[in-house]
């Protein structure tokens, strides 16, 4: 039976998702709880790894399992109880034996939480970015107006090594929320490369602060070289994976 | 000098506000860090104890120092940096002497937050409490109605061994808000109990269950008798320090 599972968790006590040596990682978590249930090595393949950090509330998973007596829901429950409180499966549903939960994906949305101002609130602390100084909304605005649509995104990925290919991706909106101090930056597109929505938020706030240009943005997209301004992962959240 | 402090925490990585032999709690910390910069032992006093796991938007606490070339934003800067990043001082404002936090202090406001539902979101833990046993929103309100005004709360307050006097307190407003699965109860008085919003919540939810009658609340109020439903402590939130 295979299922897919969407699953939450904070990022702060995991070493992220990718399963390592040491374990303590989201996927080693979630696939010695499955094994422990289904009595055999069990692989739980994400929609895409988070950084140690990164938290999710709609991370997407597939697993392909021996046991057939039970239901999702039952699976779900029991699978729970065997996970640390601050990782949880929140739903898990029957799926074809074609469904792959990353070469199915279609898309993602991804959401950035920024805190503007001189003092980090003590229940914000690694759950957004502190930016103490000051910054423009309506030039944020017109940041994301620059980076929305198909563009060749080398200039906000990590260079991780490999040769560059196939770096054009789709941005189909950027929306901004405010409350306060807070500041919400949502990113929707087709997929994003490594470490790129944090190259782009931390772009974006540079330009907002005053410090570079509109005109600074378009020459990444334009040139391709590499921007370094990459905001923290503590402000990060993977909120959804299309299909 | 004397300073009228707001201050805010997350409960979960103290051991309450109260100074105790161990240290490592709220007060500890903010005596240590005020001490540090005025270069004597400094006594920080707080509106109230708030237990182990409680958390604060806005208490309040007044301090006197002996140094006067720092001006109170300078202090709040200053201390902010000797303090653990869950626990800041949001507003520092110079206060005349005859001001006290706990006997100055003419009402308070508390939230209570619940999660309601069979798995309690990751980035909740902590922070709320996980009801999974459903219940109706409109027989919270309607437990709220026989809760607000001037009772003896005697019955929800929790013995500490002490002779009972004195337990006459007036809830002005309870204020009910719900968005998804997340409930939120806020109290505002003009003063509370040991526990006592903690046993006011977890009576209100015995009864929205269905578990017990709204004639439970009236006898518990009338007779004195004490309830030992407390909802866990780290759904609650020190909101705000009436003056």
């Amino acid at each position: 039976m295979r299922l897919k599972l969407t699953i939450a968790y904070d990022g702060r006590p995991f070493h992220g998702w990718q399963s390592q040596a040491g374990g303590d990682t989201v996927q080693d978590h979630l696939e010695k709880a499955f094994g422990t249930i289904d009595g055999a090595k069990v692989s739980v393949q994400g929609s895409g790894r988070t950084d140690a950090g990164v938290h999710a509330l709609g991370q997407v998973a597939h697993v392909e399992l021996q046991r057939n007596d039970l239901a999702p829901a039952a699976w779900c429950r029991a699978v729970n109880a065997h996970l640390p409180p601050e990782m949880r499966i929140l739903r898990a549903v029957q799926c074809p034996a074609s469904f792959h939960a990353r070469f199915s994906a279609k898309g993602k949305t991804y959401r950035y939480r920024i805190w503007q101002g001189p003092v980090h609130h003590p229940l914000e602390v690694g759950r957004s970015w502190q930016v103490p100084i000051s910054f423009e909304v309506a030039l944020l605005r017109e940041a994301a107006g620059v980076l929305c649509g198909q563009h060749d995104f080398r200039g906000f990925s990590a260079n991780r090594g490999q040769p560059d290919h196939d770096t054009v991706r789709t941005i189909s909106k950027i929306r901004l929320k405010t409350a306060g101090p807070l500041v919400e930056i949502t990113f929707t597109g087709d997929g994003f490369l490594y470490k790129m929505v944090r190259l782009l938020t931390g772009s974006m706030i540079r330009v907002a602060q005053g410090r570079a240009p509109l005109s600074w943005l378009e020459s990444i997209l334009q040139g391709g070289t590499r921007t370094s301004f990459a905001a923290p992962a503590e402000g990060l959240y993977l909120v959804r994976v299309i299909y």
